[in-house]
């Protein structure tokens, strides 16, 4: 009797994510809550689109299902972006510094990486007087 | 008697610099530690170039200079890029994200940004087997 092919799969899958979690754990330089900056950039235009933070399973995840996903430390959980909003990003590249401890997600961005509806999270200039608000949207 | 021109214009500057300092201190969100997290992106080729640590001090001074600075967290103290490798920052923009949590330098920088000597930190890509060294350099 033949296992089901689907099942299988999962096994491998588990398999295949467990090594690279360890790997992941071993190599990059979480700190002490088990968190690493991440900076995502949009492929297309070079935005740079948001900065949050990732635990393991969240990178892990974001290089095997190619999709942006991080660690909310307001909520307390893994957070697939887009997962509510639609606003997904498709992860063509993750690249680590050279001190293993910042990660770069190299996305192609559906919509809006912001909740305020713009494009970037870096849509206000700092000056000499402080925050300028000239929101785009 | 009038006042020499140069310590008049010191005065200003404090002055100025005092401000600037309080309206950091008040709009932006600096962590536990007094430290924001920096992005710093390459103004010309739009590469994310490295990821580094700020406080109020060290941003006031890159809006009012306009040289990358930092906080650094391994020496506890004040740090201009390229201040011993020459390798300096002329910032041409400061931005903040949409929470006030993060701030983006857009810079033209001299030479490498990277210790390594690659002109970015993010050299390396992270992949399902882990980190690939494929150094540029």
């Amino acid at each position: 009797m033949s296992e089901p092919v689907e099942s299988t799969q999962n096994f491998v899958d588990a398999v295949d994510q467990e090594a690279l979690f360890d790997a992941l754990v071993h190599q990059l330089r979480f700190d002490d809550r088990g968190l690493i900056p991440v900076v995502t950039q949009d492929a297309r235009t070079g935005e740079v689109l948001m900065m949050a933070w990732a635990d393991a399973e969240a990178v892990a995840r974001t290089i095997t299902r190619r999709e942006g996903t991080y660690w909310s430390r307001s909520r307390g959980e893994l957070w697939v972006k887009g997962a509510t909003s639609g606003h997904v990003q498709k992860v063509r590249t993750v690249l680590v510094d050279c001190d293993a401890d910042t990660v770069l997600y190299l996305v192609e961005q559906s919509g809006a990486a912001c909740h305020t509806g713009n494009r970037t999270c870096f849509f206000r200039e700092l000056t000499a007087d402080g925050i300028r608000n000239d929101e785009e949207s």
